[in-house]
């Protein structure tokens, strides 16, 4: 994302959602396997937005889909089947066409920092046409 | 499925796909997760119904969907990662409002069974609903 | 499985576990796709087993897994991305190589039956080989 | 990865490998889920490495894994269910403890560009130290 953005976003709020790893996530490496991390920063993101008294699902269900169009991380530490994982999820950017969200998921018991993480996400009408944010996205992504 | 059906297929043919096991699909017991064999079965039933002269993409575009409503399977070995996987499906039933396919999920190199499966399929329109099967896709699954 | 079991659990009590569905689980009828219902079911088992005071990531580090032998399942409903799910767990069969548990996964708020699932699990050793359960499992899971 | 490197690949050959998109990978948008495209880099990844001679699967075995430290795409298209897909992987830097891949994920048909990621990924042990590269390694990733 470049510099131009015409809401910023200095010192974003953060939301935490927590859950265990799954069986099904992990590989024969005996970790997790790393695209799984990403899926988990689609939970924080949900997760994030509700916090915010609007749901994804509802966002949808109006017309309005954002679709991850940049991501980026970095993988510092694995996690292990049935760890207690932490997504923290802030909102670091907010324009009129998309937002960027960054994400810190750590191990929830001992702190461990597991991936960082930033996606960018942009605002699509039903057939997968870039739109801007209506004036209530904008409202709940701008209110920080 | 009950046995009134109104076609039977005593001797179905089967159609083959063969590709490699990718490491996602391991899970930490050094072995493909189990619920990705079903995946498989997927991948096989959409490559049946290409050999027979459609795709299922065209016919869910047509409107008409295959929801999986029953699924059993049986575990017999392992695949591994990078193992060839061969999938043999073939029809078993088809009635005027669902079908009925096995699989048959082995190594490709060693012949070796791996796992043997069987899903049915009821025929439903873009809101869910169950429907009958239009006359073109009774073709298709009729023609033994 | 077959009716000669060692151990019958006529009534089994049961376990229950909530979570949301994620967006990566749906699919494009717009519904969750149907294998990551069984994913769920090891949730759900997971979870049981952890209710029992034991861990299933203990067990495997302490060289005792638990692979699926068969699985059934049948598909009443559909859920949604960002439904609240519940899947209750409950122990069938428990045997000196084996245990069965069977799955009951509904919508949270509605209630609405969504999947009923069963699979079998027999233990194995770090190699894959069929072994007994061992005394302190057996108590674990005979314990009704 | 900083530009430090002791190898540098100034023109990388490359590998396709291809593919059709399965059911499984869709989400209720109707394209593919975005994280499976870096499933697909993996598939691209592996497959690099076996044109190359060798099989990751035997490296694992012979004790050296590669995990992935860093990840960066950008998403400029969606695939669809049933696209043929091709993965074009090339070698960007080896180095003696980590090689960097890049991936152009295309519709094989139609050519349209969908994805181009990069991942960074570092040797490690089995019990998931970093390590140097083996000889053979460095000469496998070297040889260009």
């Amino acid at each position: 994302m470049t510099n131009d953005s015409s809401v910023v976003v200095p010192a974003p709020p953060y939301h935490d959602v927590e859950f265990r790893v799954r069986y099904a996530e992990t590989d024969q490496m005996g970790v997790v396997y790393h695209t799984n991390y990403l899926v988990w920063c689609e939970v924080g993101r949900t997760d994030f937005i509700r916090a915010r008294g609007m749901s994804y699902a509802d966002m949808e269900r109006a017309g309005i889909g954002l679709a991850v169009s940049e991501l980026s991380a970095r993988f510092h530490a694995a996690a292990r089947y049935d760890d207690m994982i932490r997504v923290r999820t802030s909102l670091t950017q907010a324009r009129s066409r998309g937002v960027v969200f960054d994400y810190l998921i750590t191990n929830a018991d001992s702190g461990a920092r597991l991936v960082s993480a930033r996606t960018a996400l942009i605002a699509i009408d039903p057939t997968g046409r870039p739109v801007s944010l209506p004036a209530d996205l904008r409202a709940l992504f701008g209110r920080v």
